[in-house]
């Protein structure tokens, strides 16, 4: 029951987080949906109701997708290796697209409005995680999906891959915290200190994806829920161990 | 020079991000006092300066000192356990107090001046920030330095407190950011979006802090930077694994 080549069990607590995870990252995309619904009066492409398709994209791709991208090495623990880096890649290349789209919205609004394009600290936080998104991307996927990348190579990236994956997403949050804080205030301004519904509505929303982005961190930290390696993962990484000892001794 | 009861020399690059991680750090406050002088008129404790106050201490508080309190067992790696503890603990109680003198100038600065209080989600994340920020102060406090916790409980509490310690800072962070950006829009308003200098200051001045957070997480996560276990610990820890091992062979 102890050996590594058996599927090991969930650990007992893991899909309750997870399930947690995902109820609080639905009642972040549906708040969105009726914050803009309620009190920006809905989503359009051809119209000043553009705009309203920005925060809704980036909330579902560069929040709620791409959180749930880092998960799926936790929740499909006993699946291939090779089925679970696809679903991680996938899950991104739709985070991305759909991050793309609402990306292309702001920009057409404020071409079509006249407005000043990246001047704000919430546009700037933006482009840094788009581009660190897509970099990010590109190197994992010719590190760990593209199939010249060797043994010792992958090894040596993935640590450095999974903290960037975190802190991209973490960064990606405090960015829509931002955009929040700024439509908020555009919109409300002095009417924002009176308790608008409105307002209260979206410093729900903050907290709620302050939550999010907290429970997903904690899945992914948490020692004892970390993907065992499968029968022939052990294998490979035992021989390479060995290999790499033998190679150099002194090595870190 | 394996065994663990040496003291394991520090790993190399260590010393060079904890040294960048302070650079950007006093970067950070530095740009903060900048800014608040150069555009903000300064610091007085009685007058309508108050409010200037809060932005320092915050991020004198909960930004640096907070970041630097959860670095001393990567820093301080060789030094006997209780004493780097009691450091923790202390840049902590020094974090609370500077971090008190901003809330309550800005409360003190509300008030004067009839503005609403709490109405944000700045202050409802500071809020939250601080509350959380205060009990974990007083759980580390009784489980790790108080006698009366069993070595037990001290482990079985360790890994939450941190996680929770890194999602405070995290949260002071991200809350950091808000509130600049409240700050910007209150007092540039559409000036923001001609690039004054004021608003391209604290755009980077932001980055930065995002910067020094990341660095900051970085040395934390780093597994092979993780606080060697010192001989006496190590002592301890095994004659308790033996322990509970045998009182509970299905725990877990």
């Amino acid at each position: 029951m102890e050996g590594p080549a058996s599927p090991a069990p969930a650990p007992g607590a893991l899909p309750y987080y997870v399930a947690f995870s995902q109820l609080l990252g639905l009642i972040v995309v549906a708040m969105t949906g009726a914050w803009l619904g309620m009190y920006r009066g809905g989503i359009a492409w051809e119209s000043a109701l553009q705009f309203n398709v920005h925060p809704l994209c980036m909330i579902i791709g560069l929040v709620f997708l791409q959180g749930d991208a880092l998960l799926v090495y936790r929740v499909f623990r006993n699946e291939a290796k090779r089925t679970t880096k696809v679903l991680h890649g996938l899950l991104h290349v739709f985070a991305f697209v759909i991050a793309l789209v609402g990306l292309v919205a702001v920009f057409d609004h404020h071409r079509k409005e006249g407005y000043a394009d990246l001047y704000s600290l919430h546009s700037w936080c933006g482009i840094l995680v788009f581009a660190l998104f897509f970099v990010q991307w590109l190197v994992g996927f010719s590190f760990f999906l593209f199939p010249g990348a060797s043994f010792s190579l992958r090894s040596r990236y993935r640590p450095q891959h999974v903290f960037f994956g975190a802190a991209i997403f973490l960064l990606s949050v405090a960015t829509a915290l931002l955009g929040l804080k700024e439509a908020l205030l555009f919109e409300l301004g002095t009417k924002y200190s009176t308790f608008e519904p409105e307002g209260v509505l979206a410093n729900v929303l903050g907290l709620l994806l302050a939550a999010f982005a907290t429970v997903v961190l904690y899945i992914l930290t948490r020692a004892d829920w970390k993907r065992p390696l499968q029968a022939e993962e052990q294998a490979l990484s035992m021989d390479f161990k060995t290999l790499t000892e033998g190679d150099s001794p002194s090595s870190q």
